[in-house]
């Protein structure tokens, strides 16, 4: 895939940063956005609804009016990629069976009609799991950048209405942050200010 | 720290599968629960605030009554470790300025002012940071199990309010999800039905 020698997943996990500023001429094959993106695919979901859409903004001209919505960031037009990772915010109601069309039937009798019952009414619980999986999902692509030579960075900050209406977002569907891959030209600026392991870590219960 | 092999990061992730079934005689040592939580503590949040408060659910009465809030799913006492994966809505005004501290002056004085003026006012903004936050740094944690020979199943399957209850979540924290990690005992059931690439990879726009 890359040059770069496999990198085990803690040095993955440890080695990523957010990096800022891209060769804007690096190009990744085809190949190569194909083991990113389903990398992706394989981060898990509730009840299997896989109900992310990656976004992949290949067309200059949508790069540019992005970055015009998010505060004028480089990346969006100069990193090798871009993906806004969307999710169908109704997907547990489109032909759920599909999510477990392999499993034993006993398991699809169960699961399926389950789907339904977890879902419905509860918008928030909805948008959470979109918000949640994509999360979920865009920290395998990043890592799996990151052991094939890439680096990478997630973002919100833009304007997510405007870019909705630029990717043409179906109304039933959220944006969740977006990210950017490709060959890094300066290193990230040393971590800024890390919260100690206790801060972070709490036992059972808090205080 | 285990005997397993170093694992690259693209196997790790295809190797990972939610796994139900635990040896609830296996104990992680303090030094792999420690790698652990320092790999999800790698992840990357928005302005840096690293806003997940991870409990370490480590009592065995405490985790009796988490299972009976969650659909007396197994994994949630047998498994080697139970990690809630909270966050702190309201982190972004407790003192921003200490996520930052180490960085340039001109930086955190450009910085840290704007982390009130994007979260400000914006509920729904904090909790989707939330959601976010918590499955990026998951992914971490689960991938970084999986190299150290362990399994792990994220779950949403339980009742959050009881929960938040029981670890006494403050107010203003949110649930994202749980994670058990441990020694599997059975495998995952095969993928039970898997989206095809072009059904969730999106170019440009949506139709």
């Amino acid at each position: 895939v890359s040059s770069s020698p496999p990198m085990n997943t803690l040095e993955a996990i440890h080695a990523r940063r957010a990096i800022k500023h891209y060769d804007p001429t690096h190009r990744l094959s085809e190949d190569e956005v194909k083991i990113l993106l389903t990398a992706a695919m394989q981060a898990p979901t509730a009840f299997n609804i896989q109900h992310w859409r990656f976004v992949l903004v290949t067309d200059p001209e949508l790069r540019r009016e992005i970055r015009a919505n998010a505060w004028d960031q480089a990346q969006v037009t100069d990193a090798s990629l871009l993906i806004i990772m969307t999710a169908d915010r109704d997907a547990w109601k489109k032909d759920p069976a599909r999510y477990w069309v392999n499993a034993p039937q006993p398991v699809q009798d169960f699961l399926v009609p389950a789907i339904g019952g977890y879902y419905e009414g509860r918008e928030q619980v909805q948008r959470d799991e979109c918000m949640r999986s994509c999360g979920l999902a865009g920290m395998a692509l990043m890592l799996a950048a990151k052991e094939m030579g890439y680096d990478s960075c997630p973002m919100d900050g833009f304007d997510f209405d405007a870019v909705a209406k630029i990717i043409q977002l179906p109304e039933d569907h959220v944006i969740s942050f977006m990210i950017a891959v490709g060959k890094g030209t300066q290193p990230a600026w040393p971590k800024p200010g890390q919260l100690p392991y206790d801060k972070v870590v709490i036992e059972n219960r808090f205080a």
